[in-house]
């Protein structure tokens, strides 16, 4: 039990902060002194007596993230390898589909957690590359897209054959996690949990014929911004935001460091769960 | 015959520019001799010898553009009263369903032109508000767009009654007309050309059972960015952008002054015309 | 008050019994004693004490359906002249857009209605035929369908031109009040209720590039069955089926005999009734 | 080369005729006369001198297929057990795109398939069974489709989870390789090839919120034909029919008899020949 745990906890949000402090009580109930992100720690004055670490430089092999998508989505941005850690999700609030622990149950899970009893899954990411610069590894998608509506037009090859030339808002290259996201939003299909695929979702394409397409995982792609696109932005998990530019070539691959997130009950009723998130838009 | 003639030219194109050459020809046959738009005389020497004018000031009854669907959009929206302009529309190049004229019959429609022997047809424009600063007309659409994939969160009222709520890319607001354009590749219908509506297509809903709306043509439409948005943009038939904020309210009616437009044969073979259009980004 | 009340109830419901009972006593608070329709007296011996009318041949001023869509669209079929005849419409069960008054309020608006205050308002219907056997007026849609899964092949021409050509599932041709209904679940818009239109919608085309067109409601259009489709069906309104072979044209325009339907508050939160009957689906 | 060769032709077709005869002699030129199926040589008097073999019982090890999708779909559906059987597949006609072979090249393809120059590519395929007698094995799709345009209430099952809850026309049921066929035109994805998958596609659902889902190659799905369904048919790869009722519950899984099919040139410029495919329906 003399391993570091992590928080990262989603700021100004009253509801994450009861959340986290409840996670905070659980820990210390089983003698551990869980370490706060800084960013968390000086955004809630209840967590600043706890020690700090970094989650861009400090690696910790246990982390709790307590929050929405978005909190876990940044979280693996800037981990410098998640595959050395094991994260624990804490949905706060409504949205959050990717984290499984709800916040009712948060004492039992912490318990689990601590004592092994979870099922380790590993998720593959994709990497994307432009340049040396402008690169990184994203759970759920690599989106291109339009600046202020220009038309982006884009070719992406795959073995060598150019399988989509898309002329319109852009493209999300998704991964099987993702394929409830955004790509979901613009037409793409839901795919399976156990199913490890790409998926290509063109947007709003003034090619009508135009339909998403689904790649095996190990697929290595390269996006083609031609000459006579206007210019657009790489947005990695909605995180991180890249300028493309004309005569750019974005190359897409499995990413070598996976997202290693321990789940309780993340295949039970997956597709129940999907469908709530859906209609909690309604 | 001693009304004066303004050419618009798109720029940078050495097709548009023989295309000019050829109306200004057919012109002075007819004895006129037409005024260059300045920027489109800066743009080509073989037009600096004609005498300029200002699109965006001066009033000239009979204007001439040579170009694409952009080159008439852009005209429209820079002159300061289009209701009391007759324009002719001279497609150079492929793309370009809004304009009539091709080039092969360039001189015969100068002709028709000068002689008054065409239909004039009178086209509703829209005209969205958001505050004495940003506001406009437009032939084709109102796009209310995201900035870099964040979440744009909107509410559209109509008579008072809530009849959208959009969570995603932005929403199109668009003319009978300009459903063929943006509006069409981000899943609306087509509209028949003969009958006057307002349309609405969501970009990339979340909610997944969105689906376009058709209004009458003299509906009033308020679109609100909620407090919960990201900060947007409203871009003017794809010529004009504005940065939307949350809070900004823009209200959508009917633009009083209406394009004019001298079609040949803009009713002929619309659909055959409309699907060629479509597979010519095969 | 000497005018005669017919009443029409969905059959094999109880829910729907209890709502007719609920009419009948409203009606004879009025001193009237309704003429239940024969089909709906036979299935239910609570209104068998009643006399009888047969909604195909008799003719009464008002009639007061109770049910789901499927009976008002089922009694409108059967009149031998809707435009002669005022409907009321009372919903019993959960689905049953085009049926304003719910069953809470059946006894208010029996009085309202007996005492004339309502709004009437007057629906376009479209008429298809085949040949005088095989024709009739709909309120919804005219849809034409395959048989099996078997590939159907057919041209849509309106004034003239070939608008649509499918090869696929069909085509659904609808009405304003039908964009709710079969259309909107193949994928077209939602027709503001104030406007007038026909809606044409393709039943997955293999033509991937087809969308919904939408015309002015006065339109006259012509839909051929080609030499070398399938046979398919032509069903109008869900109620009335027919056989339809290659070389068939069916033509489409306006029925002169509109429905004439007593509203009481039709226009209120068209579009929050419309979501909830979506969301009743979930 | 003292191996049986087999020969089906597609039916009442000039082209498939011509074609069929060219791979007869090319045949003859390396001293194989091949035996035609019975139903291909009373359509053709050219190939009645021919010996003759029965499809559904003779067990021929190698077979050619000169037609389009529909003459290799029926043969699949035909033979005994194909996995015992390797097909050529050569295109008669503009339509074919599961057959690889053009007919400019038979005699070449017909050389190197007696010689065994050639990739042999297995097929999964999957089976559906509602009852003893209602069962078969399908390349492309299993389609569960209204009759009439009557409402279709499905339910799927997979790993004991409702997956799916359709209230519409139906749901399409397809593997890889029939993703680009019936599935394609009812708005689901491409699949790539080499990926193997299955694809459900809800065919105009109610629930204007489906989408597409895509499973595992082995999954084992159950669709449950609600008692308060119309009845439907269960159309397998478009040429076994069967009627299903309220109560029926179709099992489908991996059929363990794969197709076996000899591959010239497949897998080059795949989706180059797909989106011919589409164009060639324009």
């Amino acid at each position: 039990m003399d391993e570091e745990y992590g928080l990262v906890v989603k700021p100004d949000s009253i509801i994450a902060e009861r959340v986290a402090l409840r996670v905070v009580r659980a820990l210390e109930r089983h003698g551990i002194t869980p370490r706060v992100d800084e960013y968390s720690r000086r955004s809630y004055r209840s967590l600043s007596r706890l020690p700090g670490f970094n989650v861009k430089r400090d690696l910790i092999p246990k982390i709790i993230v307590v929050g929405g998508d978005g909190t876990l989505l940044r979280t693996l941005m800037e981990l410098p390898d998640p595959s050395k850690t094991v994260i624990m999700t804490v949905r706060a609030g409504k949205k959050g589909f990717l984290l499984d622990v709800e916040s009712y149950e948060v004492e039992d899970r912490v318990e689990d957690f601590v004592n092994g009893r979870y099922k380790l899954v590993e998720y593959s990411r994709l990497h994307a590359k432009a340049t040396a610069e402008r690169e990184g590894c994203v759970l759920n998608d690599i989106a291109l897209v339009m600046d202020r509506a220009k038309l982006v037009r884009l070719s992406v090859y795959h073995r060598g054959e150019r399988i989509m030339g898309i002329d319109g808002d852009g493209l999300i290259i998704s991964t099987t996690v993702g394929s409830t996201a955004y790509s979901l939003s613009a037409g793409g299909p839901i795919i399976d949990p156990s199913l490890e695929v790409i998926v290509l979702t063109p947007l709003n394409p003034v090619q009508l014929y135009l339909r998403p397409i689904i790649l095996p995982p190990d697929s290595r792609l390269e996006v083609e911004v031609r000459q006579d696109s206007n210019p657009l932005y790489m947005v990695l998990d909605g995180q991180k935001t890249y300028r493309l530019e004309p005569g750019d070539i974005v190359t897409v691959d499995s990413c070598p460091r996976k997202a290693r997130i321990a789940r309780f009950k993340w295949w039970e009723n997956y597709y129940e769960r999907l469908y709530s998130r859906i209609f909690s838009y309604l």
